[in-house]
């Protein structure tokens, strides 16, 4: 059993006011050969098919192109979720029909999930949910965080399955130390939204989406395939890949990266001016950091001649404020520096000592679930 | 050959502030009833599935069960086009795999339709669709009115149909002559947007939508259905149907209409508050105009009492202005007299004989082609 397992495609994405349909078009093109070359006996793709809930005609018109090749011109059975960007409702439309041609679409979560078998492989569809969902429709009140709801689904998945088949699941999670870019919507606002990866244990491969990062965990049998492109440049150092699932008749397991090059890149640029004057021209989605202090007339103007692709410029020796990377942020602060940081950039205000007492205690009593009326 | 023709479903549609799904589901479950006893060889549904181009979920999944129960589950084909209403683009999405069990969505029109043929009889769609896009896509600049891009749309199918044959229309427009209702919207603003039924002559049927009334137009090959239920109050007369259409071995035609019975009518009521507090209670939509000259305390509460489903109320005496029927006003006024109406509503002045030399005259030179600066 050969599979591809890819997810987070976010189809009519849009990158600092730039459509990303070209290149989204460009790099399907590329998966439609990869499928040509590896044959494989299913395509997997693990939510985040479009970038929002209401996607743009030509998003919509994309997807039905790339997956009506692959699913009735090459005959190749797709599985697909929903993730959190996209509307479960309108993304299942017709699903009941697709299903007739071996494409399974797991729009909205149900009790009772459509379970493909592929060649003697079972394909469980997590569709994304809110904990609140799954909560009313288990009616089960100890539902409290995607953990507790993940923990519900897989469960009642282990109790049901054939001991003597294989078993994939498909989900759209954060797994708990999975490394965060800026392109992902955080699940849960005040909470971490993750998941423990130990709740897939009883699959012989979970095919996850939502981090792009394809090596975002480290795990044998629990893996992210990373988004189909660079979404924003936090996502700069990455190589995004799909990746080409084997599983003998033994079980064992084989995973491949097959890397994916985009129409165009997308990079950082930091230096001087005048140096980066120098550089050869790009087609490629740059964002350049400029190390100079002084004024530079018109910089913006000047450096898109070189890279007529260029999204964003910085210049570092401003104020780190108002260009601070969410996800660089995350990893070093804690919630009180995070709080007074945002307070300073918003406010202008020095956060004081008896401010930062001041929230401290709030953020204790709410944690500690205190009231305030 | 039997099939069903049915137009205008506008799932998802709110009238006066209420959503009239529940009302749409049940008349659904009555077309259902309707196709179990009639056994059709097809149902068509001439446009304007939805009310709008991004539908609410609630709609989505009614559409998405009732035609899964119609086509699949009683293995009716099924051929649909998108209305001025749709979004052709959201609406097509799938429709190359819904192909495969005989449902023909027809959403963006194209230069080579596909023309599904049932029992002998080809189906020839004609999704709505602007004369811009029209004109762009036969590179025919005299396509320049609704009318226009019809007559190149039938011209080229009567060219290539096999005259041995049945052929049935479907399509979305405003035939010449048509009756109105409040609940359409105008297909062109500024113009009629209304086409020729003559254009219709090469086909042995004709299946519209777009009126909302069954009886909109006086002709035998050349039909509408109208709407699944009342959209407006000003539709509060008709009977609301289906048609069912028979076409023999010698291509004799026989149109029934079928009764659709909705859960709640729609009725006006006229009348003075204490007559018609009187009355007896019903379930259905309302309207009230009160004839009462004086003050009445809260009257919407005491009738909300009487008619649970009021939607709208109106006193008689008070200037007709602000409670205007589009429909009715555009059988009585010509243009000029519209806009007066038009500048006093929304001025409260009056509009002076000096005022209607002066926008005569600006319509004048707009029919004439001068141009503004």
């Amino acid at each position: 059993m050969k599979f591809i397992h890819t997810a987070d495609w976010h189809l009519g994405k849009i990158v600092h006011g730039v459509s990303m349909i070209e290149d989204q078009r460009f790099v399907l093109k590329k998966l439609i050969k990869i499928i040509e070359i590896e044959k494989p006996d299913a395509l997997v793709i693990a939510g985040d098919l479009y970038d929002r809930s209401v996607p743009p005609a030509s998003a919509i018109n994309l997807l039905n192109q790339v997956l009506f090749t692959i699913n009735v011109e090459m005959n190749v059975p797709v599985i697909a979720i929903s993730g959190n960007h996209d509307s479960a409702d309108r993304l299942a439309f017709g699903s009941t029909w697709f299903r007739q041609s071996h494409f399974y679409l797991a729009g909205k979560l149900e009790k009772e999930m459509y379970c493909p078998v592929i060649n003697g492989v079972h394909f469980h569809c997590l569709p994304y949910a809110e904990p609140g969902v799954v909560r009313h429709l288990y009616e089960d009140e100890s539902i409290q965080s995607h953990h507790d709801a993940m923990k519900v689904l897989t469960g009642r998945l282990s109790e049901q399955m054939d001991p003597n088949a294989f078993h994939v699941a498909v989900g759209h999670s954060f797994v708990t130390g999975g490394e965060t870019s800026d392109s992902e919507r955080i699940l849960s606002v005040g909470g971490t939204g993750n998941v423990g990866a130990e709740l897939f244990s009883p699959f012989h491969y979970t095919a996850l989406g939502h981090l792009h990062n394809p090596n975002a965990i480290r795990h044998e049998k629990v893996q992210y395939s990373g988004s189909l492109l660079k979404y924003s440049f936090s996502e700069a150092s990455h190589t995004k890949s799909i990746s080409i699932i084997e599983l003998d008749e033994k079980g064992q397991l084989s995973v491949t990266q097959e890397p994916l090059t985009p129409l165009r890149d997308m990079k950082e640029i930091k230096g001087f001016f005048d140096e980066i004057m120098e550089m050869d021209e790009v087609d490629d989605y740059i964002k350049v950091t400029l190390k100079d202090e002084g004024a530079i007339l018109d910089p913006m103007a000047k450096l898109k001649m070189k890279f007529p692709n260029i999204l964003h410029l910085e210049r570092a020796a401003l104020k780190a404020g108002s260009t601070i990377s969410a996800a660089e942020l995350k990893k070093q602060k804690n919630e009180l520096e995070l709080f007074g940081e945002f307070y300073e950039v918003m406010t202008g205000l020095s956060f004081s000592a008896e401010k930062e007492a001041y929230i401290a205690s709030v953020m204790d009593d709410v944690k500690k679930g205190r009231e305030y009326a």
